[in-house]
């Protein structure tokens, strides 16, 4: 094993126990979302191909009741996209010619893994953490993240089948349902976006905006079974839903080590 | 004060204290959906305009993946439609093209108001439940089965705004997440939808199926406030959110008054 297999072996071996613990974060104390409180929000919310819709249309159900603000829905170019069980999701703009929003949502789903090399979608997220934007990744749209170089040495969360891979983009993943860090807000899987879209608006508008939005959708929410989590879900389901992911985790795993190599390749002499 | 005035305002004074206790409903003993739960499902879900898409999107993350099963987006026609916040949604087919669905789903949303007298749609969810298929309604989605004739003497949900005018529909409203009866579903406002969809999917297809869906979709939410229902909400939060919707509300109360009103019409010698 050379230095640089050495290393990956042990980001991989990492991959688990690297998990932090719960972390309790006080929205009302976040100082670093100040300055978008007083002034008009331009909110953008990424859609593509074969993402699972419910990462953004739970975030958009919340953030498009967001006073002062507007929601732009932003493909990758103008065509209508397709959701991963066949749901059309219609832009109103463009990547190129969207205006710089001032927080952008990036969602997940299998339609994900296509859109680790896309330069533009990863410069525009790149660039919104440069320059001191608020960004907002929903399940495996931590991944595009990731991807994009935005969270090394950031604590972050995605999908709980997709944790293992945080590690890979130099993340600290972080079991909770919604994470802070900095600008940088991340939800667990798919349903969490609106736990997280609804945190953000605390963050952006007050506790008591985000309540109006809560209390207007009816947000108190009574799942039928406490399935929702692997570690309360039975054995049986959690077996059988994992196992629906091989595939797409194999790939996942895969793109991440790559992702991983070259960044390692890029800080060695 | 004729007869019918008298009747009239009973069923108004009725309204609030009309609202039963919760209800016990264990979905492994219904045995209403017995029928549907070995052969293939159409699930048709509606989408029209000014609906809110959250009423129809988070269903349709949980129904999507219910096993052997299919389901038709349905507009009122061929159309894209655009939600009330903006949302633009395509449907894959039209009420009159559509095969008729072994569940339909019917959201709400402001739009819900200038559907109350279109016919075509009526006679859907009216067939419907006459020819003992499932029905589920999402938040004032309600008030259109309402509207359809199909609630009365049944026991239903809707939008915490909106259940004083179940009762106008001879419907027995119930102050809980999600209501059963026979085979009509129904759930409470917009997010509700979800609670809904999980809760029909035990019934459709067995408890463990529903429990993988809430396990892949990750569903154990943790909402950041305890505002998402009039009784928990601070005050001032249900003031401001109660106020915005006095506009609406008023001319929903004016269309289930005028239900009454033809119902009891038609009643009377």
């Amino acid at each position: 094993m050379n230095r640089r297999d050495v290393a990956l072996a042990s980001m991989g071996l990492a991959t688990m126990a690297g998990i932090s613990p719960a972390i309790a974060t006080n929205v009302s104390e976040a100082t670093d979302f100040r300055p978008f409180r007083s002034r008009s929000l331009d909110i953008g919310m990424l859609v593509f191909d074969r993402m699972d819709q419910i990462d953004f249309t739970g975030p958009f159900s919340v953030l498009s009741r967001l006073p002062d603000s507007n929601v732009q829905v932003i493909g990758l170019d103008a065509r209508s996209i397709q959701d991963h069980k066949g749901l059309m999701l219609t832009p109103q703009t463009s990547l190129a010619a969207a205006r710089t929003p001032d927080v952008l949502v990036v969602p997940g789903g299998p339609g994900q893994e296509a859109l680790m090399s896309h330069r533009a979608l990863l410069a525009a997220i790149a660039s919104q953490v440069d320059a001191g934007r608020v960004l907002f990744s929903v399940c495996t749209g931590a991944l595009l993240c990731g991807a994009a170089g935005v969270l090394h040495g950031r604590r972050a969360t995605t999908h709980w089948a997709s944790m293992e891979f945080l590690h890979y983009f130099g993340a600290k993943p972080v079991d909770r349902r919604v994470v802070i860090d900095g600008r940088i807000v991340s939800a667990a899987g798919i349903t969490a976006g609106i736990d997280g879209a609804l945190t953000l608006a605390a963050l952006l508008r007050g506790d008591e905006a985000a309540q109006r939005i809560q209390l207007d959708i009816q947000y108190s929410p009574q799942p039928p079974f406490d399935s929702g989590q692997p570690a309360t879900a039975p054995r049986d389901v959690l077996d059988a839903v994992r196992s629906s992911y091989r595939s797409i985790s194999a790939a996942r795993q895969e793109t991440a080590m790559s992702y991983a190599r070259q960044s390692l390749h890029r800080s060695l002499p």
